[in-house]
Parts: C-alpha cells; sequence; structure tokens
C-alpha cells in the first residue's frame, strides 16, 4: 500500500479513516492493560537522557502529590541543577548525592566500594519507606558494572520493597540481571552529541 | 586484550591504572569542548523518556536560575503531573498545553492543522524572548511527521533565537530535515515496557 504525500482533496477522508483505525487500536491496548503496581525501570544506553528522564519523572510525581527519594550515586563535587531544583522542597523529596564522583576520579577501587555501599545503604532505608511512592537511584548501574554493588542483593532488596512503590535506576551498562527484573527498560542511543561538536557541558542541559 | 572478571590480588591495581587512562581520555576530551551556545536537541523513538527528559533539563534549567517556556502539542485533556507540578512556578516557567489532543482521538485534519499552527505561533513568541533559556517543545515531532506544522519553517525560526537559548523537540518520528539542524539527538529504544505486561500507564511515569 503507498501513501501519497502530496496534499490533495482526499487527503482529510484518508486521514481521518487512518486515525479512527488508529483510535480502535489504541482503544484496545489501554482496555487490556489495567493492572497498576509499583514499577521497575531501567535507563541505560550510551545516549543523552537518562538521568534527566528519571527528574522528569520526579517532577511528575511531585505534580501528583507523591513523596520523591533520591540517591546519587556517581554525582561530582558541583551540586547539579536538579538537586539544587529539588532541594527546595524538603518535604517532599529525600536527596542525597554521594558528594564526591569515583572510578576515574578517584582511582581507588576500595574507598569507591566503601561509598557505593553506604549510598545503598540510604536506598535500601528508601525501599523500606511506604510514603516515598517514586525512588530514583541515578547512576547506580556504573556502581554494579564495576562490582563495587553486587546486583543479587539489590535485586532481592528491590523486591522488599512496597507494592505501589516506584523505582527508576539509571547508568550506562546496566546488568542483565536488571534488565530481566525490570518493567520498562529504555535504551537512549546517541545519534548525535553537542559534545563532539565542540560544546561543552551547559547548565539547564547536562549540569 | 582481555579483563578477569573474578576477585583477585591485582584487582584494585589494574583498576587504578585503566581508571588513570580513562581520566586522562576524559580530561583531554573536556580541554576540547570549550564552546557555549544554545543547543537544539531532539529526543526521538518508539521508547519511554523523551518528554520526561526534557522535563528533567526543565528541573536543572531552574535549579540554576534559568526561565524556561512549554509547548505541549499533543497532551490530552487532563492534566499531566508536569504540568500540575511546573504551574507552581508561574514566574519561572511558561507553561502551554494545547489543551486537547489531536490525530487518533479527533479525526479532524483541519482542526488539527489550526491547533499545531496556534501552537506554533506560542512557541515563536519564547524563540523571541532572550529572558527564557530553555524551551520545551513537547511532541511538536508528531505534528511535523502529520504535516500539521512546516519543518522548513520551523527550522528557519529555530535559527532566529536568542544565541544561548537551549530548545528541546521531543516525539517519535523526527524528521531527518530536524536532525541534521540539531545538536544533540537521542533516540529512546523501547527494550521493554511495562504497558505490554499489563500495566496500565501510571501516575508519576507516565502521567
Amino acid at each position: 500500500m503507498t501513501d501519497s504525500t502530496s496534499p490533495d482533496p482526499g487527503l482529510d477522508e484518508r486521514h481521518r479513516e487512518r486515525m479512527q483505525r488508529k483510535k480502535a487500536i489504541v482503544d484496545a491496548k489501554i482496555e487490556s492493560a489495567q493492572a497498576e503496581g509499583g514499577l521497575i525501570l531501567v535507563h541505560t544506553g550510551n545516549g543523552k537522557g537518562k538521568s534527566s528522564s528519571a527528574f522528569g519523572m520526579v517532577a511528575r510525581a511531585l505534580g501528583h502529590g507523591m513523596k520523591v527519594g533520591v540517591v546519587q550515586f556517581i554525582k561530582g563535587a558541583l551540586p547539579t541543577g536538579e538537586e539544587l531544583f529539588f532541594r527546595r522542597f524538603p518535604e517532599e523529596v529525600r536527596f542525597h548525592a554521594m558528594g564526591e564522583g569515583y572510578t576515574w576520579n578517584t582511582q581507588d577501587r576500595a574507598r569507591d566500594v566503601a561509598k557505593a555501599q553506604a549510598a545503598w545503604a540510604l536506598a535500601r532505608e528508601m525501599l523500606a519507606d511506604e510514603s516515598l511512592g517514586l525512588l530514583v537511584f541515578d547512576e547506580i548501574n556504573i556502581a554494579l558494572k564495576y562490582r563495587y554493588l553486587d546486583v543479587q542483593q539489590v535485586i532481592a532488596d528491590l523486591h522488599q520493597r512496597p507494592p505501589m512503590q516506584h523505582v527508576v535506576l539509571t547508568g550506562r551498562a546496566a546488568p542483565p540481571e536488571l534488565i530481566e527484573v525490570a518493567h520498562t527498560v529504555t535504551e537512549m542511543g546517541l545519534i548525535k552529541h553537542a559534545f563532539k561538536q565542540g560544546f561543552r557541558a551547559q547548565r539547564g542541559i547536562e549540569l
């Protein structure tokens, strides 16, 4: 079947017919998807948007009156825009940033493991707090990749959480075990990046 | 070169060496990327996170004291979590949602074109306002795909914006002309989605 793209007298009518078919399909899909429950979401891949998408969900959750917990596993010494912003709402957002980055900045594996474990201890507290409707474990996948954290322990703790709590886990190279237990997994693919065109990381975009 | 994954006495030392090499590469890249300027970012693909990533950047920008403009080209009659949340900050966020969705819900192409054009008129006003550091044109790619808007006109207007203004354009099926002029393009790829496992769209996650 070909689909003419040049405007012609039948365009509006064909558009209507196509949209009617589409509406029927979408309605049927929505009808069959009625389950509720806390989701595990993973954002991985080499592209931009893994963390910012998680923080967009934080905004969305706050808009619905939910409370949110955030643990950032890798950010550097300077507070990011999202930290500066969400710290405005201490009653609604429990925000923990590890403070100093690890991996290529520290070159001290034992310290990195200790820091990641301390961050996970906080994450576990949040996973036991049913007043928190959404948790973000930002860049945790890096800690899993370098085995600073044990993926089976992380998964076991995730499965103990309150039934309606959502958890978003971000970072490149999500381990297959985590992808297996997640409900929604998105791979952010890099098609182009301003950095490769000589632009430094900019406030509001990457920072 | 093979990379042993089982813990052994040399692990910490090899980790240190690998991280030192990585730091040198990252430092050199940062050194060479010093340009500043307003970016055009595109979020496309079939996966989750195109809009939420844009709203995470809104939070990030607000954390740095920037002002933000948002035009939502497709959202339905009910306000989303991000709209409910960002409308709390009328001095910092200029938020416009088209109000009623189009395409499969309306089945009236002429009306859809008129609504998309009206939304673009607002977008153009924001593109002329240098007090706005970040703009989000959410789901505009759908309007471009159905030719409710002319991509060449949109690109011409984008190129007229203030030099430090960033613009994020989201939605499936971004046209190649837009990808060509963008600095950063991310394709959100669907690996798994809770919807296909019977979960309905949930507040804080999709809504």
